[in-house]
């Protein structure tokens, strides 16, 4: 009964995740759907990532949170404009689903943008589970969060198209193997791009803008 | 139709949930479930806690996990008896529910234990939302995470009876304000208990470890 109720909820989700793709689409826009746990770094690595981009990149970001605005309001301060959406109204919702990701597309004019960029709720494992009709796939793990994350919450890994390994300016104090978190993320995914970087420092960011610029131009069919 | 559902599956849950707070009562064990983000530290703060415990406490852990042994694996070495859950044979569940605990209960023998830890799922929104039976809920967050995790997922800090605040021995490389970190949880929580602590090093354990064995006294009516 649970299962057949939940696939339900999936293959709706499902529909609406093919019409929210024509939509880009149509809009020339490439979406980039990002994931992590709470509290690695999601909204800090885009607000350094906003600085970094080629300027001619018009970018729109929908950030989702059960409550606050907070992460709305910190990547306002770089330029972007971005619209926050808070799950409690739909029962403190632990992801964000098709039908929420059009509406607040549209209430941003996704036209306006070449590069729209969804900031879902902090959780390993639902956001996984849930099409939003993106084009690409993020998934952001810190080095705070141990090494064996992938192996544990394989599903996120597998459907990301590449991940980024974050809060590298931490390692000197931490009991953290880099490689073996990576080996563990190229287990569950091979061959996974994955990019080691600060958004405290800037660390490492020059070869994640530029997968993410080249993207956006393939996609947009652009060139910045 | 989607919420109806939910809200069946929650009083299922709850029914189940009833059943196994009589039978740890008359098995006479304190239970405690440990609920935090991916990575901010529970394995590691159990194993350190089960070090300082008074010896005479017997002590049990049912560990979830959407896949791999690991968690039990290394709470094994520190002596104590664990019983591993993977939820990937249920769809990759987000959370522990309430007949799995009991099941698991069962096959650890809860009446040789004066203490059952279920560590959760690492998942910082629905594991609140799933009554299990127990006698207190502990919520990890660690520094690395941000001090706005409490406003941002208020139910899990309103459902908590306490709180550690991990990874202190990391404050001297963030930009970390500890103090607003712990006011953020007394705006959603007012008055709840903070153990500010670190796993790695075993700083500030004591006031923690004095709280749980009080509440196993408490609840069995042992002294240790």
């Amino acid at each position: 009964m649970e299962i057949d109720i939940q696939k339900n909820v999936l293959e709706a989700n499902d529909t609406q995740a093919d019409i929210n793709r024509k939509y880009f689409k149509d809009q020339n826009v490439f979406v980039l759907n990002m994931m992590s746990s709470p509290g690695s770094g999601k909204t800090q690595t885009l607000c350094k990532t906003f600085g970094k981009l080629a300027s001619a990149i018009k970018v729109g970001v929908i950030v989702g949170d059960i409550c606050t605005s907070n992460d709305a309001d910190r990547l306002k301060t770089t330029g972007v404009q971005a619209i926050q959406i808070n799950t409690d109204k739909f029962g403190g919702d632990c992801h964000l689903e098709a039908n929420l990701i059009l509406d607040s597309a549209e209430k941003l004019k996704a036209a306006d943008f070449d590069l729209l960029i969804v900031e879902n709720i902090g959780n390993l494992v639902c956001p996984a589970e849930f099409d939003i009709g993106e084009d690409a796939r993020a998934v952001v793990l810190s080095v705070t969060e141990g090494e064996d994350k992938p192996v544990k919450y394989p599903l996120m890994f597998q459907v990301a198209d590449m991940a980024i390994l974050n809060k590298i300016d931490l390692l000197p104090y931490l009991d953290f193997d880099a490689k073996l978190a990576v080996d563990n993320m190229h287990q569950v995914h091979p061959n996974m791009p994955v990019f080691e970087l600060s958004a405290k420092t800037g660390q490492g960011f020059e070869p994640w803008i530029e997968w993410l610029e080249s993207k956006v131009c393939e996609k947009t069919g652009k060139n910045f």
